[in-house]
């Protein structure tokens, strides 16, 4: 389908692009130009209808509308930013070199750059700077049929989503609930607003985190939130596709952080080889940087790696199995905490949890190892694999399921310190129990046949 | 705050509770009560007020849910179960044990008995399952009016996001279209419902997969999307808060998987120790025997380890380094497949893309580490270990890239051929790389060192 489009675009072959548009849906669209070069995009864009225009616009990432918008006419990109919700258009200019930003939004009608000017006002990753400014409240001392009659004065509109559920409001334009559309639709015109609002009134503070904002969305099934300022006054509405799209982010965020690396902030295959390695080079360096402390554990225990060769055969399972074991732990409490079903005063409980199923998980590998290793290699160093495995998998479990919670409370984004960073703080102290454990074990063995080296 | 909900449980506390009950909102009693013992839930739960209960009933996670109704009496159960929508109902359901199932839904009222059955008949994980039966239709012939007088009638029942967005049919019940309530309500009386629809109508079959569902809720910002039978006819909606949980769910899978683990598919804190261990154990295993593959080929390199054995000190280091650069690659994949950026036909571009990122990510390690260890072992062995970043950084990149694109071809889901498995895959060859490496480099020596040890 991509294909189709690059075609008839390289061959500038309007007639079958003009039907090629037509044949596809908004989605389908904004897909396939996404896949085409930033260069190839302006083409087929300018073929759309003007309605359809603004739709695939709206539908775009914001990095893609920016690109788009370098190729159009100056006349065209007015146009089209003008036409943007207010909460959208922000997103766009945040985007946006600040000179390019700061000439389109000279270049706004009065009230819609007032619009964005409020927005912008408020600190990024604040609930005010994604709301919809402009919405339709309605006052408790109001009849059915007067609200009515105010959604009708609004006229019809691309569709919003808060106008289906309107905040009501005092004389002071105060926040004191919200009543569902269809609520209003379905009473007796002659029923107050009052009357018909809902029983639990949620909100936050325009410069309380978005984060929060989308998760109340969620927990509550709510299609719209109301913003207030300090004064508990309305500002604005957060609609639940901004708390889908902030949800997605934020996700996104967690795992990439999980992974090991920067989230992007861009579409992957928008995203140069030199930006890609930008976003990872300093996680990789920093966790290399950390594994020396493998290499000094190493260093310290040369006389054992030298007495008994076969001790490092074992050095990548047990370090590997110890690293899966934490990133086990971390993962599953990272996700508990960004959903809402963890949080630091569960510490003992999880630490304690987290113990006993390292355990179980070590003595399980442990079961399997010691035959094995006893056969192939001797029983004392089945012995050594299988209580190094007990001993790193409890560990592990336990810096895992603890360091996500630990982090938060000191204000560094849990996700920061699951797999990757775990996996390394697991090996080199892993190592140091495996060597300790193989003194213990073989103590004899290792000392003799370092002095037989010595000699 | 739930130290206090639960020390009022404990002392039977009545006055305290009932005033603990009203002073917090539906979501704070719904977090507070899942963070109690089971046996600890039922007390307060009763004495809410039958709306809050209701409420709060509905907020709690099915395995809650389920816990709380085997502490209820049947009488109280059946009551909260007839009132539950009937797609909350399924849910419950689908976690109860089939006898208990079966029995509560005897027990309910024949239409909903009718409505739980039909979402019951249609697979697990399919749009059909998860949908709204009971919607409100209205027919392309109407006007505007006819439509509020059908919301009308349809009476005030609990904030239905269905209600929002209505579905258009004709006159066998075929999807033809959707209008939204706010325009309905904004059109003159008389303009017909034909004339008020979206531009385009989306929609999914009750057999296809939630999560397209889900997508195509979030993609094109919708509040609700018409389910159609294989006759194109309306069976139910599927609404935004619906699409939510399916993302999340979706996010929480691919996010365990990332992480070596199985989904818990129930809150972190309710999964017992053995139920924890037995999603993790599994994945552990597997990964510790695709270890044995790097102790083999350790094995197979004891003459170069025993002749030199610094070459061991760096083991973790280099395996670990190409382990986390290949999660890397593999991290950004998998999410930019799951939010449907990336597909199987970028798989060459991808691949082009990873090995440029993982040259340049390489050779940064290497600048750094060649020095630092030339100064501190000899500069022969300083360039084995610059090298071998190099070589492994860019196929760690080349792999972690390219196997979760495979991995779903074949019908894998690709969040489990990430991290964790890439690391494993990725020691093993990484070892083999490191030695050719350093037989080509410092051959000589490693030969004369055994050759004297054998002597």
């Amino acid at each position: 389908m991509v294909s189709e489009l690059r075609e008839f675009t390289e061959e500038q072959d309007f007639a079958a692009l003009r039907s090629w548009l037509e044949e596809n849906g908004t989605l389908d669209i904004t897909d396939a130009l996404s896949r085409l070069e930033p260069e190839e995009r302006a083409l087929p864009f300018r073929l759309l209808d003007k309605d359809r225009a603004l739709a695939v616009f709206e539908a775009l990432d914001p990095v893609h509308q920016q690109q788009l918008l370098d190729a159009l006419r100056e006349e065209r990109v007015r146009e089209l930013v003008n036409a943007m919700q207010p909460d959208d258009r922000v997103r766009l200019l945040d985007e946006m070199p600040a000179a390019v930003a700061t000439r389109l939004q000279a270049g706004l009608p009065p009230e819609q750059r007032a619009a964005t000017a409020a927005l912008l006002g408020y600190p990024p990753g604040s609930a005010g700077r994604i709301m919809t400014p402009d919405v339709t409240n309605v006052r408790a001392s109001m009849t059915a049929a007067d609200a009515l009659a105010k959604v009708r004065r609004a006229g019809r509109r691309p569709m919003r989503s808060q106008m289906l559920v309107l905040p009501v409001t005092d004389d002071e334009r105060r926040l004191i609930g919200v009543v569902d559309l269809p609520d209003v639709v379905a009473a007796e015109p002659s029923t107050r607003i009052r009357d018909l609002m809902q029983p639990e009134t949620l909100y936050v503070r325009a410069d309380e985190e978005q984060e929060r904002a989308a998760r109340l969305i969620q927990e509550a099934d709510l299609i719209a939130l109301p913003v207030v300022d300090r004064e508990d006054r309305l500002v604005g509405m957060i609609t639940v596709d901004d708390a889908m799209e902030i949800v997605e982010a934020e996700d996104t965020e967690d795992f990439s952080r999980v992974g090991g690396t920067e989230p992007l902030e861009l579409p992957y295959l928008s995203a140069g080889v030199f930006q890609l390695a930008r976003k990872r080079a300093p996680w990789l360096l920093t966790l290399a940087v950390a594994f020396t402390l493998t290499v000094v554990v190493l260093n310290s225990f040369e006389q054992a790696l030298e007495a008994l060769p076969a001790l490092a055969f074992f050095i990548p399972m047990l370090i590997g199995t110890g690293g899966n074991s934490g990133a086990q732990a971390a993962t599953l409490v990272v996700r508990a905490m960004a959903v809402g079903e963890v949080r630091f005063g569960d510490l003992t409980k999880i630490i304690f949890r987290e113990m006993r199923v390292g355990l179980v998980l070590g003595t399980t590998l442990a079961v399997v190892a010691l035959p094995l290793v006893s056969l192939v290699y001797t029983v004392p160093i089945g012995t050594v694999i299988a209580l190094t495995l007990v001993g790193i998998c409890t560990w592990a479990s336990f810096a895992g399921g603890m360091l996500p919670l630990i982090a938060k409370r000191v204000g560094i984004d849990p996700a920061v310190v699951s797999s990757p960073f775990i996996a390394t703080l697991v090996d080199a102290t892993g190592l140091v129990m495996y060597f300790l454990i193989a003194y213990a074990v073989i103590g004899d063995q290792l000392t003799v046949a370092a002095a037989a080296l010595g000699a």
